[in-house]
Protein backbone atom coordinates (compact mmCIF):
# COMPACT_ATOMS: atom_id res chain seq x y z
CA UNK A 1 0.00 0.00 0.00
CA UNK A 2 1.22 3.71 -0.40
CA UNK A 3 1.00 6.53 -2.24
CA UNK A 4 4.48 5.17 -5.07
CA UNK A 5 6.70 6.88 -6.48
CA UNK A 6 5.54 6.64 -10.12
CA UNK A 7 2.52 7.96 -9.32
CA UNK A 8 3.18 10.51 -7.26
CA UNK A 9 6.19 11.28 -10.17
CA UNK A 10 3.46 11.57 -12.36
CA UNK A 11 1.16 14.11 -10.33
CA UNK A 12 3.98 16.25 -9.70
CA UNK A 13 4.77 16.37 -13.36
CA UNK A 14 1.33 16.68 -14.40
CA UNK A 15 1.02 20.08 -12.17
CA UNK A 16 4.61 21.34 -13.10
CA UNK A 17 5.30 19.95 -16.31
CA UNK A 18 8.84 19.26 -15.07
CA UNK A 19 11.76 16.62 -14.23
CA UNK A 20 10.50 15.20 -10.72
CA UNK A 21 13.30 13.85 -8.48
CA UNK A 22 12.60 10.37 -6.53
CA UNK A 23 12.62 11.79 -3.39
CA UNK A 24 10.51 14.84 -4.65
CA UNK A 25 8.07 12.07 -5.31
CA UNK A 26 8.63 10.22 -1.79
CA UNK A 27 7.95 12.99 -0.23
CA UNK A 28 4.21 14.05 -1.73
CA UNK A 29 3.71 10.33 -1.05
CA UNK A 30 4.65 10.85 2.49
CA UNK A 31 2.93 14.13 3.06
CA UNK A 32 -0.53 12.64 0.77
CA UNK A 33 -0.47 9.82 3.44
CA UNK A 34 -0.02 11.48 6.67
CA UNK A 35 -2.89 13.61 5.25
CA UNK A 36 -5.42 11.19 4.34
CA UNK A 37 -4.24 9.63 7.58
CA UNK A 38 -5.43 12.50 9.68
CA UNK A 39 -8.28 12.75 7.84
CA UNK A 40 -9.49 9.13 8.16
CA UNK A 41 -9.33 9.37 11.77
CA UNK A 42 -11.25 12.50 12.27
CA UNK A 43 -13.96 11.25 9.91
CA UNK A 44 -13.96 8.09 12.26
CA UNK A 45 -14.67 10.20 15.03
CA UNK A 46 -17.40 11.33 13.28
CA UNK A 47 -19.14 8.12 12.11
CA UNK A 48 -18.79 6.75 15.61
CA UNK A 49 -20.53 9.98 17.00
CA UNK A 50 -23.31 8.97 14.76
CA UNK A 51 -23.17 5.20 15.70
CA UNK A 52 -22.58 4.27 12.15
CA UNK A 53 -20.44 1.34 10.73
CA UNK A 54 -20.00 3.11 7.43
CA UNK A 55 -17.78 5.84 6.92
CA UNK A 56 -19.90 8.32 4.85
CA UNK A 57 -18.76 11.18 2.19
CA UNK A 58 -20.22 13.48 4.99
CA UNK A 59 -18.13 12.18 7.64
CA UNK A 60 -15.02 13.11 5.09
CA UNK A 61 -16.41 16.55 4.08
CA UNK A 62 -16.91 17.34 8.19
CA UNK A 63 -13.23 16.26 8.69
CA UNK A 64 -11.95 18.73 7.10
CA UNK A 65 -13.41 21.41 8.74
CA UNK B 1 -4.93 9.27 -13.46
CA UNK B 2 -6.08 9.98 -9.96
CA UNK B 3 -6.46 8.73 -6.55
CA UNK B 4 -9.08 5.59 -7.49
CA UNK B 5 -12.11 4.95 -5.65
CA UNK B 6 -10.76 1.14 -4.35
CA UNK B 7 -7.14 3.13 -3.28
CA UNK B 8 -9.22 5.66 -1.37
CA UNK B 9 -11.28 3.22 0.23
CA UNK B 10 -8.49 1.49 1.19
CA UNK B 11 -6.49 4.08 2.78
CA UNK B 12 -9.68 4.94 4.78
CA UNK B 13 -10.25 1.50 5.86
CA UNK B 14 -6.49 1.30 6.96
CA UNK B 15 -7.12 3.88 9.39
CA UNK B 16 -10.44 3.78 10.33
CA UNK B 17 -11.44 -0.62 10.41
CA UNK B 18 -14.76 0.71 9.27
CA UNK B 19 -16.76 0.05 5.90
CA UNK B 20 -16.25 3.10 3.82
CA UNK B 21 -18.95 4.34 1.39
CA UNK B 22 -17.73 4.63 -2.57
CA UNK B 23 -18.80 8.77 -2.03
CA UNK B 24 -16.50 8.73 0.76
CA UNK B 25 -13.41 7.03 -1.32
CA UNK B 26 -14.27 9.76 -3.83
CA UNK B 27 -14.03 12.45 -1.68
CA UNK B 28 -10.67 11.40 -0.34
CA UNK B 29 -9.48 11.00 -3.74
CA UNK B 30 -10.71 14.69 -5.11
CA UNK B 31 -9.59 16.25 -1.89
CA UNK B 32 -5.83 14.65 -2.16
CA UNK B 33 -5.83 15.63 -5.95
CA UNK B 34 -6.09 19.18 -4.74
CA UNK B 35 -3.93 19.44 -1.82
CA UNK B 36 -1.33 17.52 -4.80
CA UNK B 37 -1.56 19.96 -7.05
CA UNK B 38 -1.48 23.30 -4.48
CA UNK B 39 1.70 21.57 -3.22
CA UNK B 40 2.91 21.20 -7.08
CA UNK B 41 2.65 24.15 -8.11
CA UNK B 42 3.89 26.08 -5.30
CA UNK B 43 7.30 23.50 -5.02
CA UNK B 44 6.82 24.04 -8.94
CA UNK B 45 7.41 28.41 -7.90
CA UNK B 46 10.14 27.28 -5.85
CA UNK B 47 11.96 25.01 -8.32
CA UNK B 48 11.75 28.32 -11.01
CA UNK B 49 13.07 31.08 -8.64
CA UNK B 50 15.97 28.67 -8.51
CA UNK B 51 16.32 28.38 -12.12
CA UNK B 52 16.44 24.32 -12.01
CA UNK B 53 14.65 21.60 -14.56
CA UNK B 54 13.87 19.34 -12.09
CA UNK B 55 11.13 19.74 -8.86
CA UNK B 56 13.19 18.19 -6.07
CA UNK B 57 12.47 17.11 -2.34
CA UNK B 58 13.55 20.25 -1.06
CA UNK B 59 10.97 22.11 -3.14
CA UNK B 60 7.88 20.22 -2.15
CA UNK B 61 8.74 20.39 1.28
CA UNK B 62 9.65 23.80 0.92
CA UNK B 63 5.95 24.57 -0.44
CA UNK B 64 4.19 22.92 2.35
CA UNK B 65 5.70 25.18 4.87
Amino acid sequence: MGFTTPKMKETIKKHTGKRVSDDAANSLGEILETFAGDISEEALAITRENGRKTVRDDDIREALK
